[in-house]
């Protein structure tokens, strides 16, 4: 039991690590300073309570709780990767695998295979509940982004069809939040903060 | 359904707000910034996850994870209270449910009542639920002052049995966590982190 705790614990000062991995969004309070990763998992987890209705099929909150929190993890040895540099995302795949199994590899082996499995789900997004949990991690991007001007955007100057088309797979998980996004990116457009192709 | 997701949609960006809400725990990280309350319930709530099994009694780990995701949103109006600050613990109670009130009711009303008893069961402390998610709230800066060679106690001048005292309750919610927990008030006081009385 104790050499168990010890591991787990371990592991958990190990994730503390995600506070530090900044993102391409700013949070929308005052400072406005850069969103990292473990801020961003907390608010992915708990859309994913609020939201729960508009899922398009049933869903194991559970489940699609646990895929929210450990999503990013991987970030800790692989960086954060901006979603509309495509090639960057490539070489990222490699390194978050790596990373995934550094990471579980440092509990009691069933925990670490069991959390492993649901990682892979997410990234797989062909059941259910992985195709809810990356509906909402694409779409809360683009709610800061609607809510900070388009910040992150005009940042990066992205254009309105790389928008719709990474974000796509929206539809899969919720077409609910599928339909808001056309919105966002509808008035980002007339706004002037997405490039109209 | 879509007055529904815009009452949900006002309330997810309102929740924002909990990543400008400081701490007195440093990120272990290198900067050391200090730790705000969103990235801390991420990480609380991926905690709860980790550490089932050393719950004292069988959980429903969904609702342990709903309490840990939702525990510190009332910060958002009334701030974060230092655990070792007995007074102002007083006076936040009732803040933070004049907070809870006001987020709680932004959303649909039989949605807002369900989260709004699911915040006051945790702060009861009370369901073998709630009791596990408070144990955790209550080590988790522990363990970041352990790491961290004592900051946050050593920064506010803490005594061992104001330590041993406000977190105590640690034992309600698991024994293998209170053990661990003794542990390092031990060392902290053999350190010179915490100040023996």
């Amino acid at each position: 039991m104790s050499q168990r705790l010890e591991k787990q614990l371990a592991l958990l000062m190990e994730l503390d690590q995600l506070k530090s991995v900044l993102r391409r969004t700013r949070v929308k309070s005052a400072d406005g300073r850069l969103e990292n990763s473990a801020e961003h998992s907390w608010h992915v987890a708990l859309m994913a309570v609020l939201f729960e209705e508009h899922a398009n099929e049933p869903v194991d909150l559970s489940r699609v709780i646990k895929m929210l929190l450990l999503h990013d993890i991987v970030e800790i040895d692989a960086g954060d990767t901006f979603i509309y540099d495509a090639v960057a995302s490539l070489e990222q795949e490699q390194k978050e695998l790596e990373c995934a199994q550094r990471l579980f590899g440092m509990l009691p082996e069933e925990q670490g295979e069991e959390l492993f499995a649901i990682w892979r789900e997410f990234e797989a997004a062909k059941s259910a509940d992985a195709k809810y949990a990356k509906a909402l991690d694409r779409i809360i991007p683009m709610l800061l982004n609607h809510h900070n001007q388009g910040q992150s955007w005009k940042e990066h100057g992205v254009h309105k069809e790389q928008v719709l088309k990474v974000n796509r797979r929206i539809e899969d998980g919720s077409q609910a939040l599928w339909d808001k996004a056309q919105q966002i990116v509808e008035n980002a457009v007339s706004e002037g903060w997405l490039k109209a192709d």
